[in-house]
This record gives structure tokens, sequence and C-alpha cells, in this order.
């Protein structure tokens, strides 16, 4: 088995590290996936995805679902708050919704980190709604970091290997 | 076009009201479908809904996407706060996730009211894992009711209406 | 100087380290008797405070400032969360006001755990007010333990000792 | 009577309203004025207000109270959303607490207007020992107008008059 990309061990500049810990999480991002969303952007505490509003996420509203809204930012928050390469995942999540999305909206979630702290981080989330250019949810993020590397665990996702 | 079901409008007991809109809402509620969700039960100011953690709703850590157990805390809510029938939206929600879900597991959301007057409401909201037999997330959601009512919205939901 | 009272880390009973923990507590709990509040009850995992709003506790627009009746619920979750005797602190509180309070009204605040885990927990806490017989707060309180004894920590509050 | 101030109601431009609006709630903030707190700034959509940590505010851990760390930003949160003079209350507020304050630190509380759309708006609130030159609080206030002006409120606030 070949490998082109460096080790991200090895890697001491924060933006390539950010950048291959972003490249390693999206590989098995099922979620994103199923959901359509776009990984535009990743940088240290930073990161910037978007998605389209599909039929598939409407609600008996016949609006966007506010967790897939949700769902747009909590990924965001998980891209900027990895982006160092140790493990880390959502202990609390605050969201307000300002306005409602539509099929076929174009809806784009920028994350940034407001405190990095020990194994405790906040995350400052804004989803825009591009097609009517407003800001929807405003979300804040608490993160708490677990053991090990982003990158180390995710080469355990083989077929067979623990999860 | 043959109706059997009564109005809604008409309906005086709360119970029957509340199964009058969960099930307008559920037939078109399609984010629900699409993620495999089941609406195990609706009363007035409460709902019961679960849903299977399938393979695309894993993140990059290989656990449930933290934004899918919101999506279904969120419908539990969605279903507790528009029961009486008037049209009703989140405002705000906060989640504290307590452990991960794994692949394959039983989720199962309940919500209750805590507080519903005039246009707002509080809601509470518990996710527990049914496999694990642990409470995984707990949520409370804040609503707030919006002109018209619910069964009334859902008549438009014919192609070519406006949503 | 003499000692009746039992050592609290030889208390077994619940109930009795709960009380010895929240009389501890107390008698230094200078904020709390500037305001001028009472410890009600205290049992593991649950406290009951109250506290009469007085003139010097409303704001700009003439009912008590928020931040009173915050106060009131935050230190009802503390006497909850420390009940055990492990020093235990906020790490995040929400709150939803839900009616204002008035010079004289008698508001009281009840806690009560939902899950406590390691070294985290999420408590409960309703703030109601006598005056009116409504529920005028709904607060959820996370908790996160630190280092030491409840009961060691106060034994260091003398004079010149380090807080 | 003598007015030398011009009436609030025929300011036109935001910084002299917003200054006419401070000054009129900070002669009745009862509760910021038994806490110490002093209005450092006010402009539109921003409020930035300071607290010295007294031996009356610290808790049964001996540090400062939670509540008055929350009060002193809930207050920069209450000047920020009154700043254009319509009479706004706070619906909901979510803080995490970041690193404990000590008495005698100084505190300042700086808010900042998110979003203002129709009755509603989210601020965001900071607040930073100036003695450790840390970050200790975030804060997020959701808003809410009710009905009447702030200046036309502060007129009834006679002896006698109701509240």
């Amino acid at each position: 088995m070949q490998h082109t990309a460096p080790d991200p061990q090895t890697i001491t500049d924060p933006q390539a590290l950010a950048d291959a810990v972003g490249a390693a999480m999206w590989a098995r991002d099922h979620a994103a996936h199923a959901l359509g969303m776009r990984l535009d952007a990743i940088a240290p505490g930073q990161a910037q995805l978007s998605m389209t509003v599909r039929h598939d996420m409407l609600n008996g509203h016949a609006i966007c679902h506010g967790g897939m809204i949700f769902t747009l930012a909590d990924t965001a928050f998980a891209y900027a708050c990895n982006s160092d390469n140790h493990n880390t995942v959502a202990s609390a999540c605050h969201i307000d919704f300002l306005a409602p999305a539509h099929e076929g909206d174009q809806l784009q979630a920028t994350a940034q980190v407001r405190i990095q702290g020990g194994r405790m981080g906040v995350y400052d989330i804004t989803v825009r709604n591009l097609t009517s250019q407003k800001d929807i949810v405003l979300f804040r993020g608490k993160s708490h970091r677990i053991q090990g590397l982003v990158t180390d665990t995710l080469n355990t996702d083989k077929p067979g290997a623990p999860a």
C-alpha cells in the first residue's frame, strides 16, 4: 500500500495539519455525504461547509427541518474543533433559529473558535442562507477533547476494525 | 375525493385532536421518513419517536452524528408542541450530549411540555438509547406559535401550492 | 474549640452527608446571605432555596433583575450538585425567563439532578413565584467536578488561608 | 420643573439616543448600584459595564458566585438591547463559565448585538477578568421587545406610580 500523503503526526504547520485532518475526517463522514454537504474550507479553529435544502429535508410545515440545519452547523463545529488533530466531541450545543429555509436554498455554515483551553472549547457557528442573503441560525457549541488523534482513529476505519 | 376522517377543526377531544394533527404532520414529514423514524405516540403536549442508527448517520469519528440525534429529539419536540393544532416552530434549542450512539442502536425520543403560555412554550425531550439502556441526550426546546392551524397548512401541500 | 458534629468524611448515609455539606457550604456562602436567601431543604442531588425580591434587586425596568433570579436558581443548583461532598462547579447554564417578578414577591428555587455520571452532571432547576403561584424561570445547569471534598475546602476558609 | 435634557423621543441620532436611554436606565438600576457596577460605555446595540468582586459576592467555594458574574453580563445585555429606546427584556440566556474569579478581581462585560429583527434579538456578551487578563464567561442572550419606550417607562418611577 502506497502513501503519498505525509504522516499527519509529523506535520507541524497548523494549516497543513488542519487540511490533513479535514481530508481524513471527510473520507468517512457518512452523514455529511448523505446530506450532500460540501467542505468548503478548513483552517486552524475554523471550518466552512455548505448544503442545498432538498425535498427530503422538509418537515411537516413544508420548511427545512431544524435538525437538518443543526446538522450542517454541528458538522462545521466538528471540523473546526478537531482541526488540530485531537479527537474532540460535542458536549453541548445551543441553537437560535432566526428564519426558516426552503427547498432549494443554499445554506452555508461558518465555524470559528472562541476559546480553546485544556480539554474544553467553545465555538461559534453561523448559518447563512446564501439564497436569501440572511443569517438564519446562530449556534454555539461546547467541545470536549477525548483521547487519541483524529488521524489515528481514522486508521481503524477498515472492515473488521473496531470503531 | 372522499374524506372519512373528521375535519380537525371540529375535534374537541384533546387526544383525538393530537392524533389528527400527528397523522397530518406525519403524512408529509419528508425528513422524518428519510431518516427512518417511527412515530410511536402522540398526546396533548407529548410525543414519542424512535429511530435506528444507520451507517449513513455516522460521522468522522465513526459514531452517530450528533445532528442525527438532535433531529430525532427536535422531531419529537415538533409533534409535542404542535399537538393542539396551532402552527408552532422552534425558536431555540439546547442539547446536552451525555454518551455516544453506535450503528444499529435503537434510539427513542420522548417529548413533554413544561410550559405552554401565550405564544411561547418550553418542552423537555430525552433521548434514550434502548440498546444500551442509557439516556444519551437531554434537549430543551423553546417554541413559538405562528399564524394558522397545522391542518390548514397541510391542506396547501398539493402540487403547485405555495409552501 | 469544640466539635460536636461528626467528621463529614466518615458519614455514610447520603442524607446525613447532604445535611453536613449543606451546613458547611451555608456557613460561608456570603453571596447567598447578602441576598437574604434561605436554605429550605437539601437532599442527595436536590436542594430548595427561597428569597424575597428586595428594592435593591430591581433593574431599570422596575422589575426584579434577571441576574438576581438566576443567582437564586444557580445557588440551588450548587447545593444540589455538591450534596455528595465532591467539589463541583457550574460549567454552563441555560435559563428561560417565563414571567417577571416584582418587589416583595417570594421566590423559591427547586433543584433536581437529572444525570450525574463521572465528573459531569445535569441539573434542572425551577423558580416558582410563590406570590403569583407561577413558575417564572426554567434553568438547566451543567456541572463539573473538580478535585477535593467540599468539607475539606471549607476548612481552609480561615483568615489568611488561601481560597 | 425644569428640563435641561432633550426629550428622548425627539432624538434622532442613534448614539445620542443610546446615551439618553443609558442615563435614564442607570438612574434607577438599583441592582446594578447595589453590586457596585459602573456603566463604562453605551452605544447602539452595545454596552460595557464593570464590577469589582467583593467579599459578599463569594460563594461556598470561596470564589465569586456565578450568579454575580451572570448579573454583570445580563446587565450589559440589558443596556445593549434597550439602547434604541424600545422596552426590551431577556427571554433566555446561555452562559459558559470558563474560569473562576476571586475577591478583588476587576470584571468587565462587553455586550454586542448579533441580530435585531422584529421583536427578537440575539446579543453576545463576554466577561473579561481584567486582573487575570482572561475571558472568564461567554454569554448569549435572546431579547424580546415588549410595549412602550424605555424613557416613558422611566417616567412612571415616581413614588406611588405603578411599576
